[in-house]
C-alpha cells in the first residue's frame, strides 16, 4: 500500500512553538506510524514548497498509484491550486482513500467532496480532550482505548456543518464543556474518506499511541486493505447506454420517441 | 411558500415530440401542481433565455426569499454559468430546499452538493416503469400508490454513483430488467435535497397524479413546511471562536501555546 | 393528539429525595409540558399500581387511540408484565410513537424494539451535563439552545449498545469526562421512537425549559403531527400474495413448482 | 472460521420437487460453497431433527466457537424452540455473525433482532429475478456481476417492513413488476447481520455462482475476517459504574442525592 502525507508546513510549524512539538514537521512524525509495516510512505510538495515556487508534484500522474492520501492543513487552504484539488478529487472518485486531519475540515478538497461549509466552533486554550468510541464495530476503532485522553488539544465543537456521516466512530469531549463528532467516515464514488479532528500543530498529538493506531487503522480502511475490495474502478464516471436484458417486445415500434435525433411516430 | 421552477426549455421540448407532451414547456405543467394551494410559483430565466442572451435573473438576490427551487435539466448542463451555480449552493446552505428532476443528476449544482459524478446507466426505448415506496414513513411518500405505473419512461439504472442517501424513498422498476434508487434525499448545510428520476421530456410524466403528488409532498418537505423548522440560518458558515463554559483552571498559564501570534512559555 | 405518560413511581420517587424534586411524581411534572396545547394527556397504571395489584389498564384497548406513549422507568423493568410489553410493541408497529426517557433504555419494550442489550456506562455523583445539538435539521432540535447546561444529572456514557440510530440529534457532555449519544431516533414498523437520556428522578430535570421543549417537539414528531403522515396503518403485518402487474407469459405452465400443495411438472 | 448451516429440511425439500433442486437438502449445497477454503462447516440439528424429537444440539455451548450462523427457513418458524432463539441472540450480541436466507425474514430470530414484523409481499410463479448492486463499496458485493439473472425465483416485494438498514447492498428486480431490497445489513451488539432474499427451495438458486460468491463474501464479512476486528466481546451486556476521569470537585459533598440507598443532604 502506498501512502502520501501532505503537510502545509508553514507558520507555527516553522516557529519554536511548532518545532518543539515536531522537530521536522508533523508529516515526518506521521510517517513514523508506518515504519516497519508494508505501508510505503511518499512525500510530495508541501504547501511551503508551493509557496516558495518549488515545482508542484501533486498531480494526477503522481497520485495515480497512491492508495491513501493523508492531508494536514490549517491556515493556507486558499493557496492550494485548483488543479491540485481537481486531481485529488478525480483520484478519490476512482478509489483512492483520503484522510483529513484536524483543520483540513476547511480545505477545498473536503468541501468539494462533502458539499458543505464544514464550519464548527473552536477554542485554543490547551484544554484536555478525551476521545470516545461510539462505533465499536468499525475497523478504525479496533484496539483503541475507550475514552483515551489527550492532555492538550485545540477545541473543535458542534455544530459541525457536514452531511450525515456514513459512520460516527469517535466523539470528542473537551474540558471546557464542548463535544464534537471527531472521527467520521464518508464514501464518494469509489473512494473512502475519514475525517479526524485531533492534531493541533503545537501539541505532540501525533506521538500519542492511540492517535497513531487510529491513523494506521484508517489508512488500512481507506486503502481497502481487505483484498476483496477492488481498489480502482476506472469506469467510475461512465454513464453507459445499455441494452435491455429482458424482452421489451416491440417497444421501439410502439412508442413515440426521439431516436438518434429524429422523431418517430407511433 | 415560494417556489421557483427552472427548465432548460431547449432541444426536444421545442420540437413536435416535446410539444406533444407539454405544449408550453414542462415547467408550465409542473407549475399547475401548485394551483389552488398556498405555494406561490415564480419563473426565472430558462436556459433557453440564457442561451439567447436574455438577462440572467437567477441571482443571490432573486433567490433570497425562495423556499424551494425545482431544477429540470437534461442536455445543457455545461451552459449554466458558474455564478448561477454558486448562488444556488449558497442558498441551499442557508436553508433553501432543492428538487432535482430527471437528468438534473448531471447538473453542476447537484454534483457540487453531493461531491460525486452521479453517473448511472440509461436507455431510451419507451419502456414502462413502476415506482415502489421503500420508506413508508417519510412525508414525501404519503398518499402515493404503491408500485404505481408509468407507461413510458427513460430508463436510469444502477449503479447510481451518489453518496449514501439519508433516505431511499422510492425504487424504480423497468420493463427491460433494471432498477434504480429513483427517489432519494440528502441534507447539505441547512438545505434539504430531493432527487427524483422520472420526467423524460417526451413523455407526459408530469401529468401523472402520483408523480404530481410526490413533487408536491417533496416541495413541502424541502421547504420545511413544518413551522417548527427554522427556514433560514444565515450564520451557516460561521466558525465562531467560543469561550469555555466550564472552568478550565489556569490553562492559559499552564500550557505552552501560540496566543495572538506569540509563543507562551509553560 | 393523545399522549399517555407512564412512570414507575416507585423507590426514590416516594422518598424525600424524590419528592423534593417532584412532589407528585415526575409523570405529573411531564404532563405540565402539554398544558394549554392541543395535546391531551392520559395516565394509565403506574408500575406502583401494578405492584400494589391495582388492575392493569395498559392494554391493547386503552392504547388503541393513543398517538404517543412516554415511558419513564429506572429500577423495576422486570416487573412489567409481558402482555403489557406485547401490547405496546404491537401499537408501535401500527404507528404509535414512543419516547423512552432516561433509564427506560433498559426497559423490556425498548430492548425488544431495538434488538440490542442497550447497555452503557453510568455514574451517579451529581455532575453537570451539557446537551449539544448534532442534527440542526431535525424537528426535535428546533428552538433548543446549543449546549444548554443541566447542573446535575446521572452520567450515562459510551459505549451505548444500540443499533445505528436513524438520527443522532443530541450528544451529552459530562463534567467527569464522558460523552453520550443522548438523543437518538429509530423507526420500527409504522412507529417512530425517540430515546432521551436526561431525567434522573432526584434532580428537577423535567423543569428545565430546554428539556421540556425537546419532549414537546419529540411528542409532535413521534405523533406524526404533520397531517400528511398517515397515523395508523392497520395492515402493518400483512404479507399479501400479489398478482403480477406485468405479463409473465406462461410462467405457470413453464416452470416446475409446488402450487397448492401439488407438484407440477414442467 | 467456523460456520454452522441450519436448514428446516421439511416439506417441499423432502418431496420430489425439492429433491430435484437439491438432492440432500439445500444446506448440503450451501456447504459446498466453502469447499477448499479455510472456512469449516458444521451442521447441528435441522428442524426436521427437532420435529422428530432427535436431541437438540443448537445450544449456547455448541454455538460458543461459531463465527457465523447461516439460517434457512421457510415454513416452520413457530416450531423453533425459544431456548434456541435466545441462545442465538445472545451469541449475536457477543459477536457471532448471522446470515438469514430467503424466508428466514419471518423467523423468530430475525424478528427479535430487528424489532419489526419483517412482512413483505410475495408471489410464487417461477418468474425471473435480477439482482442489482446498489453499494459497490461493500465487501459483500465484490466480484458480483451487476444485474445478474436468476431464471426462476419466488418474488418477495416491497414494502419490506424492516428498520432502516445499515447498508442496502442489493436490489432485486422481478419479471412480474416488483422490486425488493434483497440484500441488506444490520449490526446488533457486536454481531453483524446479512439478510439475502433469493433461495426458494424448489429452484437451484444456491448453485448459481453469483449467489454462491455473495454468500461466501457475506460469511467473511459477518465473521469479521479482517483480523483487526475483535471477534468476541464477552462484556457486551456490562453496564459498569465508572469513576470520573476528570476532576469533579466536591460533587459528592455538594449535591443532594441518593448514595447507597441513603439520602444525602446538600
Amino acid at each position: 500500500m502506498k501512502v502520501v502525507i501532505f503537510n502545509e508546513y508553514t507558520k507555527n510549524q516553522l516557529q519554536p512553538i511548532g518545532k518543539k512539538a515536531y522537530k521536522n514537521g508533523l508529516h515526518k512524525e506521521i510517517a513514523t506510524i508506518f515504519e516497519g509495516t508494508e505501508v510505503q510512505v511518499k512525500f510530495l510538495s508541501t504547501l511551503k514548497d508551493l509557496l516558495e515556487h518549488t515545482e508542484n508534484d501533486i498531480t494526477a500522474q503522481s497520485l495515480a498509484d497512491v492508495d491513501v492520501l493523508i492531508w494536514w492543513a490549517h491556515c493556507n487552504h486558499q493557496d492550494v491550486p485548483d488543479e491540485v484539488v481537481d486531481a485529488i478529487i478525480k483520484r478519490v472518485h476512482e478509489g483512492m482513500g483520503i484522510i483529513f486531519l484536524h483543520s483540513a475540515h476547511f480545505s477545498k478538497v473536503i468541501q468539494k467532496l462533502l458539499g458543505t461549509p464544514c464550519s464548527l466552533t473552536w477554542r485554543e486554550c490547551g484544554e484536555a480532550e478525551r476521545i470516545w468510541t461510539a462505533d465499536r464495530d468499525h475497523p478504525i476503532s479496533q484496539g483503541i482505548e475507550q475514552g483515551f485522553r489527550l492532555p492538550h488539544e485545540e477545541m473543535y465543537g458542534e455544530h459541525f456543518n457536514i452531511p450525515k456521516p456514513d459512520d460516527v466512530i469517535f466523539i470528542g469531549w473537551y474540558q471546557g464543556g464542548d463535544v464534537f463528532r471527531s472521527g467520521v467516515t464518508f464514501t464518494r464514488g469509489e473512494g473512502r474518506i475519514f475525517y479526524f479532528q485531533p492534531g493541533h500543530e503545537t501539541f505532540p498529538t501525533y506521538k500519542n499511541p492511540n492517535i497513531r493506531k487510529i491513523i494506521f487503522n484508517a489508512t488500512l480502511w481507506c486503502g481497502k486493505e481487505e483484498d476483496k475490495i477492488q481498489k480502482v474502478n476506472k469506469k467510475y464516471k461512465d454513464a453507459p447506454n445499455v441494452h435491455p436484458c429482458e424482452q421489451v417486445h416491440k417497444l421501439f415500434h410502439a412508442v413515440g420517441r426521439v431516436k438518434q435525433g429524429k422523431e418517430v411516430d407511433e
